[in-house]
């Protein structure tokens, strides 16, 4: 009988050669985004399909069931290898849910699907993306029976995002959530606003880059390791620890844009630089989940981006980078524009307290069209009335409405609730942070961020998988997810801001 | 028993989806030389020899050997089909002949040797590539009598190249070739001297890559089907007819560099984009052979890229786009200045006469490697003695001598002499065009590409793997492949420039 070292061996090779399949697919999009010429896209969706549809088959492989079978029944397993096992066996038993048909089937419909999306929002309209969205909505059901449930379809896609995450959590976070937040919205909309008019100059578009550059520097995102390109979309992915990809993209008139998009992917890229190399392609090398790496990318945007100490050191350099623009504005003035609430029709751009109303109104939407209440041509419908209810603004077409986001195209149907997850953990994290290292705000304001990095390389980015992202939140904060970090944590911020 | 359409989709889907393999590939290899971060490299060569692998594997299975058996019995394939089907018959028994670890093999070899070439470009010493390069000559050998071969073993690797190149007919072409050249060669030293220091001012990078851009433009390369990059050696690749990349690099202080880098990158882009998209991932889908491939980017580099009637419209242009540097120099002194002829140390930057003594030492190197007639250790030595032996001139290092060219670490040897046979190809199909096209030099003279490029599309590009090289020249100029045409046109270019 081969010793367990040995089989062991083997199934992180074959482990590692599915990743390098995966990772050249996520090279090929990572392109696709960034570099591809337009008429290349076909053939480009093919070579994703095959692709994606390469790696089900050698995931799928009886022979690598048999195998994790074997080494999970061994003695002689270290936590670590138990650990990256049983959550392959888990992930193996899932996929082999999956025919090649359906792999395909889903590959080519986000193909499809992904450039009528393009059309219809350069046409602004709605309805040239509406029958692909229905074929993928319908893709989607078949994927959750697929994949089996308990209660509602989309428990089952909610589950790929997040672990354990139900309808049934999640009604009972988002009503745990939005009336704290409506009260805070409702006293900050009656009092008197604060000016952020000095974000919306012109801002030439090198500049804005050279100071998105120097961000990421100061941040600690390794350049060796990684690099910055311009995309429609901003987004961050990686083909291993040493090779991280953020995208920025520049609006000329408006300087949040690029500035706080730069420090979110970073957040989401210094996750990925501190995974465990020596893992590769094993699930401790990996991200512990969506809402975990959305907790990174948020902590660095909001709770140390957007902070009043991290601009009391970089605000002299923004002037410096961006000059003539901020010459008459001070550091308050500017932390205050910046933490601007208003309610607003675009989820990427929405400040720290409407942002989860985006959220809530997406999740409530997929819900509805995974149990059928709604139909995909409801879907404007639905959101101007959404949209009136919840901030009480009109959505006056469908661009700036519900064609803004590309996960449906994608297919990522429950994907949106995890961004909500990733502010709340965000939240209870820092406030650890805070407590754990004493001097952090001392720290910020002089320009230093490599404590609270090296602080979440160890608590969490170097943990890869080992825990689930409720017991990372236990081992770190000692305590489950709790809403209530995040609801204080808006209030001491916002109180001063609009003196309340 | 099934029709002989449906087994002719079976077949071409299965060559799809290798294709889509090995462009994916292609992606990979493309990033690596132009945006892939400097840790990411070590996880990258895995991705690869993986992907090399699997297309590998796919293209070895038996029942795709079954099915190309069975199509070529049928009697009604059409003359396309019967074409694809018998060509990659052929290169399914020669891929058959490589056993995974082979492949794998070669696939790690490159990458190790490809990293230490790099390196001791760094450090200029060959002593730091010699062990790597080793390694690689050893497989190399291994391949060759893998392959089988008569004769040579050189002859295994150069059909690689150029189906049906031996060492008997490329010696019988050298020997054709070299002495009239070396005759030319010396009348032109003994003349006087055109000049040419207006090349060598300071170019600013920006200036030059707006100028290479209007060239590419002005050749009529399809930015909607394909885009120009930076890379350290410049270097064209596709991964379908319409996405084309090329890459160039750019010399503040030689204006040469970029600009005939651009066109001849253009001219291998140019054919790439001229393919049968619909036969993608088929023989005819591909270009007919390495030295056809090259005698496109020759023929837009020299003859026309090189030629009187080219600049005599295009320098006005290039005075605007460089103002200064050109302002004292007239069209027909640029003409002479970038014809100059004079042995250097530099392949890539050897003037079209002493090119081919650059290639000649190349040939002789690998041929001489391939009996162990040397050693890898004598490269440095033999490189010497040669350089100073055909054109009297020093090496001064290893950096400008047996360093400068990556095929090595490539692992391609028996791809040196296709430069030479491009050249010549080049000659024979530029003298046709002339004839086919009488107003050809007065429509370049116009700035009017247009009329070539379509001869191009429709002699050559358009066939794909229709004919090989040999038929291909027959078909289109009457006679087999001739060096006189070649040496005709380098006389009468270079006599009146000499005054001989």
């Amino acid at each position: 009988m081969a010793a367990t070292e040995e089989l062991y061996r083997e199934y992180k090779n074959k482990m590692q050669r599915i990743a390098d399949i995966k990772y050249a697919h996520a090279v090929l999009q990572w392109d696709q985004e960034t570099y591809l010429p337009p008429k290349g896209a076909f053939r480009r969706g093919q070579q994703l399909s095959t692709l994606s549809e390469m790696s089900h088959q050698l995931f799928s492989e009886d022979a690598l069931g048999e195998l994790l079978q074997e080494l999970i029944s061994r003695g002689d397993l270290t936590e670590n290898q138990k650990r990256n096992t049983e959550l392959t066996l888990e992930d193996y038993t899932k996929n082999k849910k999956y025919s090649s048909a359906l792999v395909r089937a889903l590959s080519d419909q986000t193909n499809k699907a992904f450039h009528s999306w393009i059309e219809a929002r350069k046409q602004n309209s709605f309805s040239v993306f509406e029958k692909d969205l229905a074929g993928m909505v319908s893709l989607k059901i078949e994927e959750a029976s697929v994949l089996g449930f308990e209660q509602h379809p989309y428990n089952a896609l909610l589950n790929e995002f997040e672990k354990g995450s139900t309808v049934a959590l999640l009604d009972g976070v988002f009503s745990g959530l939005l009336p704290p937040l409506k009260e805070l919205l409702f006293k900050i909309l009656a009092a008197p606003q604060v000016d952020d008019s000095f974000l919306r100059q012109h801002f030439p578009k090198q500049q804005q880059w050279n100071w998105g550059m120097h961000l990421l520097k100061q941040l600690n995102f390794d350049f060796e390791a990684g690099r910055q390109d311009v995309s429609e979309h901003p987004f961050s992915t990686s083909f291993n620890a040493n090779d991280v990809r953020l995208t920025t993209r520049i609006d000329e008139t408006d300087f949040s844009n690029m500035t706080w998009s730069c420090i979110h992917e970073a957040g989401h890229g210094l996750y990925e630089q501190g995974l465990p190399e020596d893992e590769y392609g094993l699930p401790l090398g990996e991200a512990c989940s969506y809402s975990i790496h959305e907790s990174q990318s948020r902590l660095w945007e909001n709770n140390v981006g957007r902070g009043k100490a991290f601009w009391q050191y970089h605000f002299p350099a923004l002037q410096q980078y961006l000059p003539g623009q901020f010459a008459t504005v001070d550091s308050n003035q500017f932390y205050k524009g910046i933490n601007k609430v208003q309610p607003s029709l675009i989820r990427t751009e929405a400040d720290e307290i409407t942002y989860h109303f985006h959220v809530y109104i997406r999740y409530e939407l997929e819900k509805q069209l995974l149990e059928g209440a709604i139909k995909t041509a409801d879907i404007p419908v639905f959101w101007k009335e959404q949209y009136k209810n919840l901030m009480d603004i009109t959505v006056p077409d469908d661009y700036q409405g519900c064609l803004q986001d590309v996960h449906w195209s994608h297919g990522s149907f429950g994907y949106f609730p995890t961004y909500s997850l990733g502010s709340l953990y965000a939240a209870q994290f820092y406030d650890a942070a805070r407590v754990q290292i004493p001097s952090l705000t001392q720290e910020l304001a002089q320009g230093h961020t490599l404590s609270l990095l090296q602080w979440l390389r160890t608590q969490i980015h170097s943990k890869g998988k080992m825990y689930t992202s409720e017991e990372l939140c236990k081992r770190i904060t000692g305590k489950p997810l709790d809403a209530g970090f995040f609801v204080s944590y808006l209030l001491q911020k916002y109180q001063p801001i609009y003196n309340l």
